[in-house]
């Protein structure tokens, strides 16, 4: 017996992963959530018929979205992740030896609850003490800290680890909401996003740098290899008032990341630099 | 009406591509070749099942297999291309100020033919004079040139641009191959090989790493973000009694890149550079 599960990634292409079983299937308050066993790549979570992680290949992504904006930042100490629910970003956030607190505001509670229960490697840290989770509306919720404006509510990193802009987070890829997200950054802090593919969704990375370069001065697009992503290679885009993200912060000069090492597949030092360096073709995209 | 093409890329895990229309379907001698219109690639070549480029980014693979090895040898006046019918690397290669001569062996003259009918801006250099077109078997031709030991005929830089490791190109991934490959070099000559996905092979990584590394005093892998292929990211290995693949030679140190710019989509000095800077996993792979 042969059975596939196919993802159209955009309307003309698409990945088909063979399936050994389906472990879960629900339409939650949001979206459509499955996890499959697959022969190819372990456990796959899919949200909304996209594939968002396998066990084999998850570390890129949030090793990428997770330590490249926390290790150009002097001290995070105060972390908030939209959307993330699985908690891959949570776990990387940690390896920084800054990190006191994080906010993890999933708005659908089920992938949450799915991740620990099909995913503990994954979601291995959301029990910790030093993380709260709201399971609200992301936008809501940043745009409540932006207006406060109590500074001590503010964040030094704002991650966004969302799925496509369809469906629950379509919101999550526009000008208001960015702004917010600046809003709720203390004035030294660092913003970073999963903006998608460089060789399928130009349009959009080239909106979202455009808008990233009018609120910060410093910003910029980097870039990490992840097979089941569409095109396998994916893009983010970072912005801070003042920290260059492409520059490991010399407050990690005697930061052992070689002890780190065993545990990081992906990122180190100079992946952290090289993954700054865009081929001319995105190089376009951005002018 | 919806027409796609598949690709099982692994036993368990495949690509689809819709296609517009089959602008041309043969049994070679060799294999079987297609040709199919596409909405989100243009034209796409493909061989025994497997696709080789399309015209929308056939640029990546050319690019990196012909331009990384060249620029970092002196003077590479000489080479040689096993496989790359379809005239890509070639076209490629005289983007390097110094070449003279490329002898261009493809076992498969119907690629060729094929090449020059649907694919004229990949292979437009197939007719230049300085190429030399020999419809071969590979092996055979290395093995001649290794055996007859005449200088004159030896190349500065020998690039394997096959398709992958079964079928007709099965030779070109062993070891007596690889040795009498370094024969058909000059003392201070440059090979490189394409070497299929860090994420899917790593064993053929791995033993073709070590093997060019038991020939050659100086040996690397490089890497291209290429979306047709297996999980995305692609590997290419190099290797050299004298040059370090890694740096761009200095004798284009006042050569004008940015004149080329415009023709060349991801190549640059910064990507040669980092497009050896390994993720962890891929270190690994190598130990």
């Amino acid at each position: 017996m042969e059975t596939w599960f196919f993802e159209n990634q955009t309307g003309n292409f698409g990945i088909k992963i063979r399936v050994e079983s389906i472990l879960f299937h629900e339409h939650s308050d949001y979206q459509e959530i499955a996890v499959y066993d697959t022969l190819e790549f372990g456990k796959v979570l899919v949200l909304d018929k996209a594939v968002m992680f396998s066990d084999k290949n998850e570390f890129v992504y949030h090793e990428m979205l997770g330590l490249v904006p926390l290790f150009s930042h002097k001290k995070p100490e105060r972390i908030l992740i939209i959307g993330g629910g699985d908690g891959g970003v949570v776990r990387e956030c940690f390896k920084n030896p800054f990190v006191k607190h994080i906010d993890l505001v999933e708005i659908d509670k089920k992938v949450i609850d799915v991740s620990k229960k099909f995913f503990p490697e994954i979601a291995c840290k959301l029990d910790d003490e030093r993380v709260r989770i709201l399971a609200e509306d992301g936008i809501e919720f940043i745009k409540r800290v932006d207006s406060g404006g109590r500074e001590e509510e503010k964040y030094d990193v704002i991650l966004i680890d969302s799925t496509d802009p369809v469906g629950p987070a379509e919101g999550l890829f526009r000008r208001d909401f960015y702004e917010a997200a600046a809003g709720a950054l203390k004035a030294d802090g660092i913003f970073a996003a999963q903006t998608e593919s460089p060789f399928f969704n130009k349009n959009l990375i080239k909106d979202i740098g455009k808008i990233i370069r009018e609120i910060y001065e410093k910003s910029s697009l980097y870039l990490a290899s992840i097979p089941v992503y569409p095109s396998g290679l994916w893009s983010f885009t970072a912005g801070s008032k003042k920290y260059d993200t492409k520059v490991i912060n010399e407050s990690y000069n005697n930061f052992n990341f070689t002890g780190l090492e065993s545990d990081l597949k992906y990122y180190s030092r100079e992946i952290h630099r090289t993954s700054f360096i865009l081929p001319n073709f995105i190089k376009e995209i951005l002018k």
